[in-house]
């Protein structure tokens, strides 16, 4: 792959550092270099420079100095980007930055659109599409969870995962094409028992990872909690509490469209998006009313609902809420734990008794006695919030689908996997066969890159930071 | 000079980028990094690497991955501390910097001190105090004339200067010396005439040291320009005029305290802080006189007094509001542009001609006719606030103080001189003359540093950033 132009970028984050990177890839890159900056020593030729040495000088406009800086010399292929690449090391000050970066397109280069380092690299063959779009996630990647998840998939996991995937159905296909060939002869080279079996654990392979992605969005995006319950039961304390028992309070989650201020807790090395929503309780108040709705939507999209009740309140009113909350959630995709709060204010032995004869609809080990005034059982109820998230696959270093294209790509790579089943039950024609296992390996393909556009190239990359 | 500690820190701007710097310095550089990453290649041993080299491959703690990396070498005392130095460029999360960062502490680095690794080079003998502290200012500079300065100083040219400063006044005193060691002989070996000469020149010299501070500062902290004039004159609009001329308005200059909201324009390069100050009028009420006062105060703090008059306005009302502005400005110390506006309501020639008989206290060049509304001749206006600073002093790559340090142990060195040159008038005898030189020559060898102590250093590079 050739590129014309040689780009250039700011690499490290905005604003004043003690120093700052700007990267400068493709053909002239060398060239550029040296009418740009002078080593400091007279013997050191840019050109005859080895590759992944460091050379300190000037960097000058003609006779004007701007800076002293170090130069780090990448020599095609042995580079990020495939390409010639030059790292310049300057001083960090943000008028600094700008003045070189001027200087390197006066002499030649184009600025670089976002992740158009990373493009070059997956078009030069240096990493594959879902590797490149890994390092995305890896730089915005906020939590112990995701850097791994991220880190994982830019060294390939996945996508040997994908190529293990692909090469079987490639094999699958190669004999009904075989068949093909001779179809005059009414030959069956593919024991269609053993293409059943083939395409069922395919198709198990391939929902293994679609599955994967609810906890590897999570991961990504931080898993939505909505605190809810009747007015009066204590949500503001308790997610104080929670902010409070992990200082690591992630801010602000990146790419993440939030229709309310949640608040990000790192809770060992998950994210977790706490939504505070407005108590529930019945009313004839328009505004309130509108409140509550909004309430409902949030529990409706949560993935855990944290409902609280308050232990001093009647048995009847809290059977009615419950009763509230199990018309709006669905525990089949959804979460529910309980936690009864302000047990500091009763006799809990007596409580606990109560609450079992109440026939609560979840098991016992999420319902949670609680006093979030007096911060008493809150790891409990940190570990039932641990508990939704599918640790185990974290650390058996399980492929976890964390990207929405990839996402997308399965689902319709099963969608013909199942329409090849279906066939094979039917006894469809070896050429339809063909087709669907054709159009499943495109979907598969298309997330490592083997097959792209430039129109998916780029929506990926322009949501890449500039100067990677 | 030897320390202990291996220091760390993140060496590029705060926040999430491409990709981050993080920088090691120190004795055990090499045995922590040996501890924390694997070269991709297994060929290549970190301990062998030759000085300004790169390798690829993986941070890690223990087993667990943190992330890809490049590791720069720069082996004592070929870097920029003088000790060993490893920098790691690593994926821009801050997640991924933090970890990174309490890898290396629990493999036994620390954490740098704000400027420590500058510290360090000066300790080491990279370089002297001077040239350190410019380091600060260049990281800081946010114009043309405040990037050059600190670089020509880092690039020891005061230093040099004052190298030279301090060798005539050590030639002074060995002479003197020699006199003393034959006192009984009563010998003069220094022509007490040459020895007057000398120390002229080296006050002259000293002294135009002391002048350019004045420049220096302005262009570190920005040329303060105090607007004012009667209400309604236009000084609004005229500020909005000179931000709208000139696109790159830096927002803020750090280090400078600022006791009213100021826009600092740069305009050529040089940082204008153009200072709105309240209309001036004869008041009765308290809290508008309050107001009056606060512009007094900042029209005495100025360098530069741009006094707006409304054109349209009568003859005797403009003689009384010049003759205010003349009570409360030093126009020794202080440049008086008068700014005549709104030009556009009349007749230019009649005008111009009227205000030849006014006996205005400033050359015509200081008169400037403009219409802020209708942006006539603000070129013209913008010129004369460039003539107020001592371009060619910056354009001839003369010497310019900026520090403020420096300018005080200059101002003291002088005082020293003056009382060698008194001594000399007055034929005091030659051990009280050496004891003047040599409290001169510490003055000016703690700039650059070849006398200094703890204390001198902690001030200084407390006011560094953290990872230079």
């Amino acid at each position: 792959m050739f590129f014309e132009n040689t780009i250039c970028a700011i690499s490290t984050a905005a604003g004043t550092g003690a120093i700052a990177v700007i990267r400068m890839s493709g053909i002239e890159a060398f060239n550029i270099v040296n009418k740009i900056f002078s080593p400091a020593s007279k013997e050191i030729k840019i050109s005859e420079q080895a590759t992944n040495t460091i050379c300190f000088g000037i960097v000058r406009d003609g006779e004007r100095i701007i800076d002293e800086a170090l130069i780090s010399i990448f020599r095609a292929p042995h580079s990020y980007t495939g390409e010639n690449v030059v790292e310049i090391s300057c001083h960090g000050s943000a008028y600094i930055q700008q003045q070189i970066i001027q200087l390197l397109i006066s002499n030649g280069c184009r600025l670089a659109l976002p992740g158009e380092f990373t493009q070059r690299a997956f078009l030069n063959g240096k990493m594959d599409l879902n590797s490149a779009e890994a390092v995305a996630d890896l730089i915005s990647s906020q939590t112990e969870a995701a850097r791994r998840v991220a880190l994982q998939q830019m060294r390939g996991g996945f996508s040997s995962e994908l190529a293990n995937l692909r090469e079987r159905l490639l094999w699958f296909i190669s004999l009904i094409e075989l068949e093909l060939d001779f179809s005059e002869e009414d030959v069956e080279f593919a024991n269609r028992n053993e293409l059943n079996k083939l395409v069922d654990e395919i198709i198990t392979h391939v929902t293994k990872l679609i599955d994967s992605f609810s906890l590897g969005n999570a991961i990504k995006n931080g898993i939505p909690v909505a605190i809810t319950g009747q007015t009066n039961t204590g949500k503001s304390t308790l997610l104080n509490r929670l902010l409070k028992e992990e200082r690591a309070i992630v801010s602000e989650i990146h790419g993440t469209t939030r229709d309310a201020i949640e608040d990000v807790v790192n809770i060992h090395g998950i994210a977790f998006r706490f939504i505070d929503t407005a108590g529930i309780r019945n009313s004839t108040d328009k505004i309130e009313n509108l409140g509550i709705k909004i309430t409902f939507d949030k529990i409706t999209k949560a993935s855990i609902i944290l409902f609280l009740i308050d232990i001093t309140d009647e048995d009847s009113n809290i059977t009615d809420s419950i009763d509230n909350i199990l018309k709006i959630i669905d525990l089949e995709h959804q979460r529910l734990i309980i936690a009864i709060n302000k047990t500091d204010l009763v006799d809990v032995a007596e409580i606990s008794n109560r609450f079992s004869k109440l026939h609560l609809p979840v098991s016992q080990k999420d319902i949670i006695f609680i006093s979030a005034k007096y911060n008493k059982n809150i790891d409990e109820l940190i570990s039932a919030l641990l508990e939704s998230v599918n640790i185990q696959a974290l650390d058996n270093n399980e492929t976890i689908v964390t990207n929405i294209r990839h996402y997308e790509a399965l689902t319709k790579a099963l969608d013909c996997l199942k329409n090849v089943k279906n066939g094979l039950i039917s006894e469809i024609s070896g050429d339809f066969l063909a087709q669907d296992i054709r159009e499943a390996l495109h979907f598969i393909g298309s997330i490592t890159g083997n097959i792209s556009s430039d129109e998916v190239l780029g929506n990926i990359f322009k949501n890449f930071c500039i100067g990677k």
